[in-house]
């Protein structure tokens, strides 16, 4: 029975709660409690009459998986429209290329004209159409599903520039990545149509579904991106989030899987592929991919690739912040925005010019690099021999040793790379530094068929070395490393579309992942730190001084409040005081019992309305009249007048018309009488109305504040002084917090933002008892050289006065506005 | 400087609470909050001067990879061993049964006695050692891991029965598997490791590193189980958890990747494989492993899995309830508790006998059904020539149909499936499940390459059909469908080691899943509410309900509570009233200010000691002392006595002595007296002096009660009213709360357990507007029926009175004595 009244309830105050909503829309302004419930029980026996069957079948249309599947076709076909925009324009520059094969001058102004044109045409649309188009997106997305709202991030503007950009990009051959655009093109997506779905369901429109939807957004961006559904949504887990419901996993399966399928059945039928299959399909042997005494050299890649990935992050980061240090070079580059993508394309084409250094490192396949690199042969062996290797044949030079060539491909890209993520397009650091790992895999397979060129002895059977194996695991160690992931061994099998290579593959990727996050923090966090996004940052493994820090030794205690008996001048002052978004409302200064938290705005709107010249005139008005009135009926009579009115209350609407003819002619008289004055004051001078005014808000300024008008949220999250700081980095990373109040025992007695929390955390994590990886030491002086930069900038602006929030738009507007290569 | 402040702050806290957390395991009952802060100050000056270096030592042996590297080296082992045993077993079965060949009926007697010994022999083993190592483990582990309290099941007993047990089971052929233990396995071995690492470190004493060392736990033992650690990582947090840290994802990964490595490596060392590939290699070709035209099929076989799935559940958990109903030979079947194992496997070796009915289901290569299923060759096609098919040939049958036989060896398969997982060993459900999956999808692939004998027409090309390939689609289909997850399909590449078809298996695996999860919980879900496990659902889709309900709407309003200024007799009435763990303390029944909770034991031995004959005694003594004083000092005495007090605190050790003296000669005459009067009271009649007793403890019971003795959580987890459902369940799920008091403004307004939780979120899911996958409606009748009995039930107990987690050992405890066949 229990049971059932619940449900009854459930289903009833469901129904009533939606309309109350709709209710609540029309309003504007959210009603109080009382008259809430004053609203559900009207529609109570609405609801009950409707049947609630046309509601339902609204509702339906609505379902979350029409939604995913929606989410994941839209996608696709952006994906695959990017792809084939891109790849067509690739086409029209290499005939061009080609075309003019004799006359080498304008080839090379082909080469270099084409994706200069491209580029520039690539910034210029962003930063007319969405400034916030530029960059990878990931790193913003970590931020906004931490709960921090970027403005106009997640529009339908952001979306046509990020999506157009990168098209340009990618068809301009540049050294930069569609995925990280991607996760933040299928955000937009998937927030667009949860908007859209939400005419149908109001669901979407809730704040815990809004991270639900992103969450998938960012699983179908990375899906589709490829057509690696399982990849996808692993990396998104790991990029994006601190928390993961497990809820989600299975619905950005469902829509990365029907992203990746609609993705490459596209590819088939439009005869780019026979049937769906890997985008990088290898061919490695099956019976025996690799022997136990290989596993050394795997291992090598993987270190390597760790300080490989970790040095990739610190230049990308000291390029940009290298620039900014330099005042004038930063607002040279800020006045003519075009300077610095034009100077790096012009420099990264010259340099891969097939005729020029390009020879060197196989300019010509520029952009079948990787299926080249996950070739099936050994290069050293077929280096006499070029028939065979097919496209790979550009990786021989005459002269120059198959080893120099991959290496100086190598360190060209890596800078390219480096500075060409730095452009102000629409750019991912994925791509490039996958290529860069195939290379290093490969030059480390190479090394090893010359070091062993009969292969290796095993149970009386030589097994011959696949550097394309080695390829494979360089570029999966190295992505991981950059981007402190390991599904990017996922993403990997998925792309290759062969498996047997998964255990030393997960060796290299782990090794590489230890050693990069001991030395430097991802991509997406350094960037993050670049951009001074408010972000939390993670606890470590096992920090032991997270479980013995409490609230109390992080909060602020000195705490801006309202009072429910305060004044109108304290409100004055207290938001003068202070720029909170929100302040806490309590009982009286004495007892500090919480009652709830009232937004900044609500606060200036009632101080606003008390003090305003409507409102005085108001006051003015029935003053007068109060004196007019006063003379005209004698000292006598207001007593029968109330009579009148008690006796008026029984048919009313006589009487408020006659009320109303009263009010009106005292109106008049009142009006022509403060016309008069106002005449006469103006004639003479303006400064003793002024002091009027002043004196008489003077005195509305000492009158209690009445919070009635007041929308007043009951329910801000509450923290207790004992709280460990585990607990609450938990809880701020899981609801997205941006503060919560301390109390004890229903008092108010500090308050915790995020960004205390997070310097606690960084504090912390340079305590003398310290648990990180072995190679952790190096990395901590480094970024104690930051923090305290940080720290001391940060000093300056109070601790409290600025909300999260706020800051992190602040910290975001100077960003675009002023940094001149916003990542 | 705000920083550094901190970080000095936390560093010194830091050392400071260590050694205070061993102080308070000293004192035996942790101290008060001044008190602490005084240690905290003594312990101070010490720690600053030891330099921390020893103490840095022995954290560092304590770090968090070292733990993980020995729990996967331990696992691999362990897992290893379990295989190398049983398969040692299964040998010496085999041989023994070749070596008596022509001899029919004493094959049979081999055939037959072998695993019943075995399978005897494990539950015997298990019922004397540790019954809590019976059945899977998973339901269990979930049931842990949302923060419940199953005890002695994470002991080192649990694992010695489980593993010994386990490896009996798997050598006796039965169809059980090995996934289910080896998580708990993994599990316990993690516990104790972490409990063995806690001499070095403190961290794993934490209640949240408890989680984090368990998530672990599970993926390894997925991991090391097959060798598959990506499947292993994300199958236990889909199994598992409804949050997940994505910190334990990475130290998943690393322990889960080091168990499979060594796992593998041990079976190249045992010369059973050339290097480390996949369990159950295929060998299917890449370049077209199946065409698009294919995909009806696959989408059929992953519809019906679907169906099979929910199937499967259904009827095992209708087996055990069937007889749990049947209350006489529910008895029968507890008293002797050998003969429900007996007769399954008694029946299932006959059917499977090779020269019985084995003989049409394969019965030769019942132990590597798996690996002929994969099988590269078309079974039809070979049917004349069994010579190229290898061990496959135990598959065709002279006078029956290929089709037949797969048909009847899945039937029976099922039913034998079904029965087995019931019987009160330790025994997985994903093997069996998986075989039969692979023969149903074989089925359907044997079926497809007889319709279309010629392959299917491509771009003029002709493809022939791989079987094989449709029976890994059936086996990750099925498994997805009976364990409500998709990631079988990612352990069936790194168990197949070829991914070609990931995208029909992902099609099929979310088919199934969307089948299976709207007619039937999953086979862990099915087995805790059997078990009647304290398990909170999880939340569906996408349930609009989910955000207008708020805790005010489920909340217990009716609180039993203790105030600050009560007395010990209503101290006495709340306790005898309810049997809750923790009781709130409030300011005063009037203001209703929560102070915080107390536990019930902590009042009953405030109660217990105040009315405790030791302290009547003591205050008899000391009233008889006064009255003896009185009479021998005159009225006038206690002036001076108290002037000679203050004089004395100059030199206090004089003093002290002087007043032990007074007090020991005042007390020896107390004590003569006393004897006297008592004997006095025995000579004459004992219950006089008893209605004394009775008199004084009443008047003791009318005293308030002195709450500094006790210790008081002055932060338990609080609500407000306005929290809504969806807010609720996730604080519930993430921090494994077991119960929360609502409060508003400080006051304490209601409480909120898990149970009522449980059915809100039950409740809510049968109201009126639902938005459940298509096929949810014939699941949510079949729910009705079940909800409502179980309601019924609990309502005869309060709904109060037990707190959740005294609930669920009640629950278990019968199921376990009670239940004939504990799953």
């Amino acid at each position: 029975r229990y049971t059932d009244q619940i449900t009854d309830n459930i289903s009833d105050k469901e129904a009533a709660k939606l309309l109350k909503k709709q209710a609540q829309r029309n309003h504007g302004r959210p009603l109080k409690r009382d008259s809430q419930v004053q609203i559900k029980e009207e529609h109570y026996s609405k609801c009950q009459g409707r049947d609630n069957s046309c509601y339902i079948t609204l509702l339906k249309l609505g379902e979350d998986w029409i939604f995913l599947v929606l989410l994941g076709l839209v996608m696709a076909l952006v994906s695959w429209g990017v792809d084939y925009a891109s790849a067509k324009t690739v086409q029209a520059y290499k005939w061009t290329y080609r075309a003019l094969h004799p006359n080498v001058p304008l080839q090379y102004v082909v080469w270099v004209a084409f994706p200069l044109g491209l580029i520039l045409f690539a910034a210029s649309f962003c930063h007319f159409v969405s400034p916030q188009a530029v960059g990878s997106g990931i790193p913003e997305l970590k931020t906004i599903m931490r709960g921090v709202v970027l403005k106009e991030y997640l529009t339908l503007k952001a979306f046509v520039a990020k999506v157009v950009a990168l098209t340009a990009g990618l068809g301009s051959g540049m050294p930069v990545g569609k995925e990280g655009p991607f996760v933040h093109i299928a955000s937009i997506c998937a927030v667009v149509l949860s908007k859209f779905m939400s005419i149908f369901c109001g669901v979407y429109e809730q704040p815990y579904y809004y991270t639900d939807v992103l969450t998938v957004g960012c699983a179908v961006g990375v899906g589709c991106c490829f057509g690696t559904p399982l990849g996808g949504v692993l990396f998104s887990i790991e990029v994006t989030s601190t928390y993961f419901a497990v809820r989600n996993y299975w619905r950005g399966f469902f829509a990365a899987t029907f992203s990746a399928f609609v993705f490459r059945v596209l590819a088939v039928w439009n005869k780019d592929a026979v049937t769906i299959t890997a985008l990088f399909r290898t061919n490695f042997r099956m019976d025996f991919p690799f022997d136990l005494q290989e596993l050394p050299a795997f291992a090598i890649i993987g270190i390597c690739s760790g300080f490989l990935g970790a040095f990739f992050v610190y230049l990308n980061r000291q390029v940009v912040l290298g620039i900014r240090r330099h005042k004038a070079l930063s607002q040279f580059l800020t006045k003519y925005r075009l300077i610095y993508p034009a100077v790096i394309t012009f420099c990264i084409a010259s340099v891969t010019f097939p005729h020029g250094f390009g020879q060197f490192m196989a300019g010509e396949v520029r952009l079948e690099t990787i299926s080249t690199l996950f070739d099936n042969y050994t290069w050293i062996k077929h280096s006499g021999d070029t028939q065979i290797l097919g496209k790979s044949a550009a990786w021989i030079h005459p002269k120059v040793s198959v080893f120099v060539i991959i290496l100086l491909f190598f360190l060209v890209k890596f800078c390219m790379a480096v500075i060409a993520t730095t452009m102000p397009i629409p750019c991912g650091g994925f791509m490039p530094v996958f290529v860069l790992g195939a290379a290093f895999g490969r030059l480390i397979g190479e090394i090893m068929a010359s070091l062993f060129p009969n292969g290796i002895l095993f149970d009386d059977i030589l097994y011959q070395i696949l550097p394309g194996g080695y390829a494979v695991i360089g570029a999966a160690a190295l992505t991981g490393a950059v981007s402190h992931t390991v599904s990017t061994a996922v993403i990997c099998f998925e792309l290759t579309g062969q498996i047997s290579h998964i255990l030393p593959m997960m060796v290299a990727v782990i090794l590489a992942n230890m050693v990069a996050q001991s030395l430097q923090p991802s991509l997406y966090d350094s960037i993050i730190q670049v951009k001074k996004l408010p972000y939390l940052p993670d606890l470590g493994w096992n920090h032991i001084s997270k479980y013995n820090i409490f609230v109390e030794d992080i909060m602020v205690q000195d705490v801006k409040f309202v009072s429910s008996n305060c004044k109108y001048r304290d409100l004055q002052a207290v938001l003068q005081s202070t720029t909170v978004k929100s302040l806490p409302l309590v009982d009286s200064p004495e007892s500090m019992i919480l009652l709830g938290s009232v937004e900044r705005s609500e606060l200036q709107a009632l101080l606003q309305t008390h003090l305003s010249p409507e409102r005085r005139r108001l006051l003015n008005r029935e003053m007068q009249q109060k004196l007019n009135e006063a003379p005209y009926d004698g000292p006598w009579a207001n007593l029968p007048k109330l009579k009148h009115e008690s006796f008026a209350y029984v048919d009313e609407d006589e009487d408020t018309e006659e009320k109303g003819e009263v009010r009106e002619r005292s109106g008049q008289t009142a009006a022509y009488r403060m016309l008069g004055s106002r005449q006469a004051f103006e004639e003479s001078d303006s400064s003793p109305f002024l002091c009027q005014i002043d004196a008489w808000e003077q005195e509305e300024l000492n009158k209690n504040v009445c919070f009635d008008s007041c929308r007043v949220d009951p329910s801000p999250f509450q923290l207790v002084e004992r709280t460990s700081l585990h607990k609450t980095h938990t809880l701020f990373s899981l609801l997205g917090l941006s503060h919560a109040y301390v109390t004890s025992m229903g008092k108010l007695r500090g308050v915790l933002a995020l960004e205390e929390l997070q310097k606690a955390i960084e504090g912390s994590t340079r305590s003398g008892v310290r648990l990180r990886p072995p190679l952790a030491s190096f990395r901590d002086i480094n970024r104690t050289s930051t923090n305290t930069k940080v720290g001391s900038k940060s000093k300056k602006s109070l601790p409290l006065t600025q909300s999260p929030k706020e800051n992190s738009l602040l910290a975001l507007i100077p960003s675009i506005d002023l940094a001149p290569i916003p990542l």
